[in-house]
């Protein structure tokens, strides 16, 4: 199999990182304690590994095809398609009111890592109907709702995110579609949409756009902006479908990677005007949109941890296969399989210890905003919601840079052979860039990490996270052997450059926005390194108090947590260094255009 | 223009860090001066930014492809090559009593880069071919050099090495191709050679294959290898064209990048066995092959660097024209181009920081082979050879690393646009990808780094650099000033770091290999941060002496410098932290195959 779910690390990180216990104790988790949990994860495994991963290379060589607006999958997708709605996946998370599984986002975070660490093209096309589900939900009104959301849960249709246009990527701002109100109180839309992910395709018989677009007299600016639904097919009063919409797919691009994933240039109203409806009320699109993107960019985070699974994988097979060299240490006469020399260790704990700590913090804000839905105490609810939105641009960012390290890494120990895409690792490193750039850049993230994640609360959320890794220092101090000692000391001097960074921030986003700026980027990638250390920390924790359970699995654990306590937390100071510079880095700023 | 060479800085190294003048004064390099050096330097910037850039695209699009055992290569490079061949550039720095040029490296090196900046896929015909013609002007007799220098030289044929087999990549010892000796004197060769780069193609009538095989009686391991001259075509008494030899191309790779360049896979010996001449001595070849590989790791080293300029390049060139929102410190009501921003300027300046350090650590250590070279007094010759030798793991193994992180933030700055092929960022990200591989890996560059520059001596070469580096560190002190400040402040730390690391390598490499080559890595990439922050330090002294010569420019080598010293100097500390740690990272080295 190319790619096998790591269940028992997925586990362990639910049941000792996260608390999985207290998550199924939550009003209407009854039903999701550990054995459900085991239970989804194996079935997740099993579709991934057997039906979704051995169609990842297919589609590489075989991206999906366009011609002449319509979109062909590629072979196997459509069937694969079936089999995973089929089994209920497409509703994991959703409410069992419109046919979902209501499942706690704790369940359904490895399975989505297991999604597309197994297939990241075919992986988008539930994501991107996650989030649609998600707006509808939060902003729909009742009968859209009924008459949108259990096609898209079965899977009969599937969503899109219409944001990007030729001028506004980032700014959404500059947004020019346009929606002209109709007699029927539905909407004529106008406009040209790009980078829409599965915005055209033979999977589903339906396609529901939900569109983001002006109406004719709305403000200039993000505050102007209204989110519409535009089905590809209409659809009748009794929930047929109807005349085919306005909306032509012109072209898909030519892409790095994720090349099964048609990227749509999505035209409206060539022929009169598309029509669409408006969701929610007319000029709060933006935020509607947020809803869905914030969930989206969990979720892409989680396709950055899972890439760096697979990644790490197909390295391990190929360093236990391949013979070269005697051991450095004379401890052979002959070559010995690569996983023997010491670098290619180093290689391969790098990829899994950047992999295991950011799926531990992934998981751990999954918990948390499960507490912020589900928590009976609304000031606990308050307190985890605010946990959550701190970790959600650091799980996006974190993950989808490490990501691009790690398939590095993955080619790195391949060789020679690593550059061939016949073997494959390449195909995760040019897959992997994307996750960087879409649903915000990583500069994106940073800026909400900075402004509202930050500074709006003057760091107190910042300074409650610290408190709590302060905690787990004082439980490592109590704890013998080279390894803790080894985390306790790196961890502390992590925890302390994330401080200093934190103040620096807040003292100075204001009165120096660009000095704050120079290193929001690299305050986004310190936070990272040392909330995923911490995770490590409370990992090593865990499996020394367990260690008798499973020796192999959990010293193995161990050992992960001080390499990167050694190779990846010593990063932090450094970074701090850089960004409480950000003073002397405002020369950058000060040179002309010419100077570049 | 696609890509501009950037001769100003490119002088700016030669004159003021390189020591030109020094090495236009060395015996028979009179005629090389500085003005020769900006003619030369003028010339090839036309050559690659008319003829070579534009192709880079096309070779991309349009690979070289395989038919029958022939290749074709990318329509346009087969004239492009006639023009390069013909303007001299492939004798650059090669003897005139063969044709070339006898310029010394300092100024084939900035024209190397040039051309890879311009066309790495192309550049790699010539480099190949200058590795050829090292092999052979070192290890081949008269009658050798006479027949196959020249037309080497003219570009009439070109040259390839033949190192790599299935079995055998790093570890030559593997190498299983055989040569049977003839009654003659000539050999036959029987044997699969993979990873051939430009093994076959129709830019030139005959193509001249230096190739690795064992005669019957050699020994086994890496001291039973010889090497030998396999021409695709005989050449007869006169030194015609002749029969066509038992070498055949069976495929070409299907790569990540570099996709105009063929990299071949020749069968040997098919037909009764293709015929041989032995170079030098039997069972020497491996010291012949490293002659012209050392030269090739510069060369790939210079490659890295090609790369990153013309990422930077067209990063600049996007972050001026794309307009993206409104600037963090309300200094303007609209949307300005994203070069105004503080991440994207955080992006380019350390694509640029990365580049010029890398640049000018490489045009110093040509300078240091020149001396090596030609220098009247053997003792000079010697300590130059000494040092030069040191810095070549270093100039190849971090320049080759650093361009996948300056490639990688090409592609981000150019945000969705960068994952679109059309866009052209992506192409330098997955040509760049080779470089850390082809020519030794980054962890074989550490490892000689580590035995053969740093152990063997004891570490007295590395010391007397180091003792430079305090040089420089005292004049940063006399000058006025927050860069020198903070340049003097990093530099130090950073030295201390590489001092600490020296020292622990020469102390424990015999003792405890394992925990030393669990560091090797992070050992060079240290050496490439901290030698280039030296160079970057001279650039920043050399820059604030000449300010007013050329304000614009200085001030913004200066600018970067202090970029450098605070951005990437950093981290010098936290990898020295990883490696000392290497006892600890053992750990790693004690995991069984089953627990990863």
């Amino acid at each position: 199999m190319s790619y096998t779910a790591p269940v028992k690390d997925m586990l362990f990180v639910l049941k000792e990182l996260a608390g999985m216990d207290t998550v199924a104790a939550l009003p209407g988790f009854e039903d999701a304690n550990f054995d459900t949990a085991q239970a989804v994860l194996d079935e997740a495994a099993k579709l991934c590994g057997e039906v979704l991963a051995p169609l990842n290379v297919t589609g590489d060589r075989a991206p999906s095809s366009w011609h002449d607006g319509e979109v062909t999958a590629t072979a196997g997708f459509k069937e694969a398609f079936r089999q995973f709605v089929e089994g209920g996946w497409q509703g994991l998370q959703h409410p069992s009111e419109y046919g979902g599984q209501a499942l706690p986002k704790l369940i359904a975070t490895p399975c989505i890592e297991m999604l597309n660490a197994a297939n990241l093209s075919f992986a988008l096309c539930p994501l991107l109907t996650d989030g649609a589900i998600e707006a509808l939900l939060t902003a729909g009104t009742d009968d859209q709702k009924a008459r949108y959301v259990p096609k898209l849960i079965s899977g009969e249709w599937t969503g899109t995110m219409n944001l990007t246009e030729p001028q506004a990527g980032s700014d959404l701002a500059l947004v020019r579609s346009r929606a002209e109100p109709q007699a029927d109180g539905s909407y004529r839309i106008f406009g040209t949409k790009i980078f829409i992910t599965w915005g055209e395709h033979d999977m589903a018989e339906n396609i529901v756009h939900l569109v983001l677009a002006r109406t004719p007299d709305a403000p200039a600016g993000v505050k102007g902006i209204s989110l519409f639904i535009v089905p590809k097919f209409l659809v009748t009063e009794d929930g047929n479908l109807g005349a085919r919409n306005d909306v032509r797919c012109v072209s898909i691009e030519h892409k790095l990677g994720i090349k099964a994933s048609p990227t749509a240039v999505l035209q409206y109203g060539d022929e009169g005007g598309a029509v669409g409806y408006l969701v929610g009320e007319a000029n709060r699109g933006l935020e509607y949109m947020f809803i869905m993107m914030n969930a989206a960019r969990f979720g892409v985070g989680m396709q950055g941890i899972g890439v760096a699974e697979s990644a790490y994988q197909k390295a391990v097979a190929y360093a236990k296969e391949r013979v070269q060299s005697r051991p450095v240490d004379g401890s052979a006469a002959q070559a010995v399989s690569i996983i023997h020399h010491p670098d290619v260790r180093r290689m391969l704990a790098t990829m899994r210890a950047l992999t295991e700590g950011a799926r531990a913090l992934a998981y751990v804000a999954a918990a948390h905003s499960d507490h912020a839905h589900r928590h009976a105490d609304a000031a606990e609810r308050e307190r985890h919601q605010a946990i959550y939105e701190y970790l959600v641009p650091i799980v996006k960012g974190w993950s989808t840079e490490m990501v691009n390290d790690v398939a590095s890494l993955g080619v790195q120990v391949h060789g020679g052979m690593g550059f061939i895409e016949e073997t494959g690792a390449a195909q995760f490193y040019r897959d992997a860039r994307i996750l960087a750039i879409y649903e915000g850049t990583t500069a994106i993230q940073a800026n909400d990490l900075v402004g509202r994640k930050t500074v709006r609360d003057g760091g107190a959320v910042a300074r409650a996270v610290l408190a709590e890794i302060a905690e787990t220092i004082e439980a490592l101090a109590q704890v013998d052997g080279t390894a803790a000692a080894s985390m306790g000391a790196q961890l502390k001097q992590g925890a302390q450059a994330l401080a200093n960074v934190v103040e620096f921030v807040v003292a100075n986003t204001k009165r120096d926005p660009n000095a704050v700026f120079m290193g929001s980027v690299p305050y986004l990638k310190l936070a990272g390194i040392v909330l995923c250390g911490w995770q490590m920390a409370r990992a090593l924790l865990a499996s020394t108090r367990c260690h008798a359970d499973d020796p192999s699995f959990h010293g193995a654990k161990i050992v992960v947590a001080q390499f990167y306590a050694e190779h990846i937390l010593p990063l932090a100071g450094s970074m701090a260094v850089s960004i409480l510079s950000g003073r002397g880095g405002q020369s950058v700023l000060a040179m002309s255009e010419d100077q570049f």
